[in-house]
């Protein structure tokens, strides 16, 4: 226990900080050992902190009742106690990054839930399936901002993550996909807590135009390259999504229409891709990877959120529905856990992965 | 009053049926003798074949109460009682068909709320503001079948009818579009009555692969024109479709991105082309015609199926979000009243239209 | 239209006050002059301040839109432009009453939808069926606090209002209720907007223990009398209450049990009371009275929120279930609409009593 | 593993039949070696017959996929071959208990979810926390029935079981509760697959009369005691139930209030009662025991359905909300998972300490 690395939660009183507290209760290589939330937390046990608003379904883990909140924007306090945070702050776009910099520039490896840091060219956007080569951006990383040991490594938007693995598994064996046109059905944990009115989302969907833009430009990112000290994205997908909030609580389902350029696999090419696929976090046997990434299900009706959602501790993404599409080559259907593999549990894969390339002392 | 058109109802205990009965209660036009159901029902009161399952949220109209439930299959009882009857039976598709025919045979003006005689290729599928020509093809039915003053005219799918419209006008103004890829977001009341348990719809969504061909087919042949004595199919426009059930009780949502091929026209363009549409139905001043069949919504968050189903009395589609989209064109959201527009509305539409256009006793 | 009494919303921009402004568009007696709220929509027009949060299913009335909204708590705006105010503003208890007071010292009628006066002795709680004759103690207010032509009346809370007419018309034929254990599953609206998180109520549903006590508090001064300068509250009933919040979004369901002291009517003559009992608002024919204050229906199934809420446009409240109770005398279920019936609606007929009575300028 | 008790389940392919598969796949003494359904789905194996309709969210155990299911109403092809059979099918009242009684007359153990038996004076229902000494009437049950190693054993109705063990906690140590008034929020897992129509329960409730006269004649048995051949009823404590169906998937809530006679306990001697009780099932270890039967969570917003109903796997009572009535003494509310503990998980409980208690082959 005592060897185990110590971690903080900045941002830990909100909705994805309670998932970070509750999965990492008992993780094998992270031990909590620091909360920061704003100022109005700071002082109080977490426990104190949190009381009412609770979201999880099982208890405060023990580990984490006593410890005091720190104040995010007091930077002091992390100092040495602990070598990794897990960002969940909830501030505007330049606090935002101007506070994961003052944690890097601490010596202190940050993995951020904030889309604050996603444009930024010389940090990682990652799905540590997918692109967990663009950890080399780092050294420039560090270079261009100073930072010693620290770093900041961001996780991508939950609306995409139902299809960036699958559709980066058919890349991945050699065919390149020009156009996806997408459509989210998102579930209402996607924007925290109070998050959405019920009174908007009981009998009624909503339309999430800022949903949309993160759709089409982060995979952009995410499948380019490390070219010198930026990631170059890559422009030779294009995708148009439009994104819609369901009265779902936890699952993002993606309908996806995919059309290649060149040659082009086969229904039963792509399934057996998809079944076949594993990446770097499946070879190091990291805690938080799924076994099987992507798991195909042949039955007409899936995948359904409430059904698929918590396959492989919800780490897992879930597809079915690949068919023929009358206008693009085919069409498929996605769908994952979009607080666990989406934002908190994604984030811990990529810290495993940092720990693992020895970003994080070991 | 008693110089109405008399109008049965087939089918009339069922979800559609309740609607025509409720929509039809003080039509200025028709009035119901008649209405038939299932053999279980037949002999009952309406409002005894009803009890326990009446799903309006108003009651049961005085007028329908006391009308004896016919035998949906027995012919004998309809002919001479009425000129005119809505269909909504639940029977297989060659047995609805067998059975619409016999009451064209009898001389009755059929609409039809099934999908039976969609692909029937002299029975014409009717928006009234889109193809109202191709009623031209009664006479060449009638020729076919040998149907006297009978026919059948039938209405298309639900999930098709948020955007017919809105596309339709946009063709009729010159332009030519080539490819859409749409995607549904479809109420549980197009299922009908019980149609989904809940245990599937609360906290789900569901695939809803059968929509998904309707929805590619139908367009055609809408689009398409009279020629001798069949409809031939617009083969020019393709669509492909991704369907989805969400838990809205009424209202269908469809998220469209459309292609054009030659000149296109600039959003501006499109909306003031929306704004103005009207057609055969507005002209007539059809009791059940929209007074603006198409209701563009500025405001970013809109559609939504809550607050937009009900526009102009469930008859008005509403579209909004028109925007750029990155791989087609221009994408957008429509929304219709999918059991009232899309089903029992849209088919008391056909009938006035037909009455206008003299194919029923004036 | 010139004719009609000058009135005022304060706090219309929340979605109480938005039900005012609509129930109001085409009052017969009332005419929207004055539209109030906090200082951050002051200045605006109507139509800017609502921007992405209009919550009604129709759109602002067009004599709404352009109205400036005024600072609520600026009360020199309001003089002399109307003479009467409905209040639906959320400030914290004192600040309410406080504000209310200057409206009514300034000589304006306030009909209030807030809590804050509801315990002050000399203001009526007033459903108008039930304690029209409170509106005595007016003359009493006026001299304790020196308004002038001004006064405050206030609504309950809408808990109470699904079983306090039909227990009224009970005690009202001369029958002696004692006890009352009453269960809510009311209707998230309840809590204005945006009221609950949808994350809290899918799926789920929550206690509300602050009704409980507004429940078992306010009816006592309802059924109360007028003595001397205060209402003197009944306290010879006790009311129990456990309340209950359920994803259901409009209307309140009330299951009561009930037991008599002395002589008690059957289960028919309890229905036979409910059907019959008519009010003074029915005599007066009020314009928003319900014909029939209370509906029985029959079916074991109903009272049913999604439908039974709407009847009389909201107004009437619906019971149903009338059985006899294992350890009180009987049970059944009552339903109103809460937003209508139990909060806008309600206090628009109040204000139509008020004018009826003399208390506004004819 | 060849050790195990082999055990069947008849009613497999629906609702709680799926659970039973499911919570009984790595049970540490049982083992299933058959299951039955109906006629329809005889002779496929179980993964066929549960094709399109498996409602779990975790797969098929594999070890159940291919059992072929047999014909419920075959009484041959169970013989042998299990000496414990879970029973869970949907039959009419009679059929049910004769083929209860045909399965016992057999030689096999039934533990039964269904309703049918409840009144049958040798057949104990049972909540092995409360009444495991009913155990003793299987004697009698054999003598009457000529059953020889056979007998039937029943669970109660789920809608009682959130309060059930709290009311016995406190008579067992020595109060006597003479009145309770109950209202149920029962989730739409109780009634099953498909059960009820998402059109009647988004945005609504419904009211179940049938669940109410269960709720008021079933507690009477299970607090009763053997008395010679016959379990006797206690006629000491009257319920009077308004029972309702809320949207919500698993987890009923139960509001109660409750009235002493003699001497009553102070709210925290019943919160201390409640959080020391235990009984048997706790005392023998029994697999499927909660570990605290009874959780007392003091958070004033507590208990609710999405956030107690998997507490200790499903099988704890959570109650919260003691507090004082304004017309009994006490009200609280309780909470259970009504699939899990109200019934499959109850039964295999059941079954456990049939076990324990020398009634199968060890």
């Amino acid at each position: 226990m005592k060897d185990k690395i110590k971690a903080g939660i900045i941002g830990a009183t909100g909705m994805v900080g309670q998932y970070f507290i509750t999965l990492l209760a008992n993780h094998p290589w992270f031990r909590i050992t620091h909360v920061a939330a704003s100022e109005r937390s700071a002082g109080k046990t977490f426990k104190q902190a949190v009381e009412g608003r609770w979201h999880m379904d099982t208890d405060i883990p023990k580990s984490a009742e006593n410890l005091v909140v720190a104040d995010a924007l007091d930077i002091t306090k992390v100092k040495h106690s602990c070598s990794l945070v897990f960002s969940a702050i909830n501030l505007d776009r330049q606090a935002t990054m101007e506070l994961e910099n003052r944690y890097a520039s601490a010596g202190i490896v940050v993995v951020s839930n904030n889309s604050a840091h996603r444009a930024t060219k010389d940090v990682p956007v990652l799905i540590p399936e997918i692109n967990h080569q663009h950890l080399d951006i780092i050294r420039a990383q560090r270079a261009n901002n100073e930072f010693n040991t620290g770093c900041v490594v961001v996780k991508p938007n939950c609306s995409i993550q139902s299809y960036m693995t699958p559709v980066h598994a058919i890349k991945n064996a050699g065919y390149k996909i020009r156009n996806m046109i997408v459509s989210t059905l998102q579930a209402i944990s996607g924007k925290g807590y109070p998050g959405h009115s019920c009174f908007d989302l009981i009998d009624n969907i909503l339309p999430l135009p800022g949903e949309e833009i993160k759709s089409e430009i982060e995979p952009m990112k995410i499948f380019g390259s490390v070219a010198g000290n930026v990631i170059q994205p890559d422009n030779s997908l294009k995708i148009s999504a439009n994104c819609n909030r369901v009265p779902v609580i936890h699952g993002h389902t993606a309908c996806v229409h995919m059309n290649f350029e060149g040659k082009k696999p086969t229904i039963e090419q792509i399934i057996e891709i998809w079944k076949n696929f594993t990446s770097l976090p499946q070879e190091l046997h990291l805690p938080f990877a799924p076994k099987t990434p992507i798991i195909y299900r042949h039955e007409t009706g899936r995948p359904q959120p409430r059904f698929d959602r918590d396959t492989d501790k919800g780490m897992a993404v879930t597809v079915g529905r690949l068919r023929e599409c009358n206008v693009f080559d085919y069409k498929f259907t996605g769908l994952h856990h979009n607080i666990i593999r989406g934002a908190a549990g994604g984030a811990i894969l990529i810290a495993e992965l940092l720990k693992a390339k020895g970003f994080l002392p070991s």
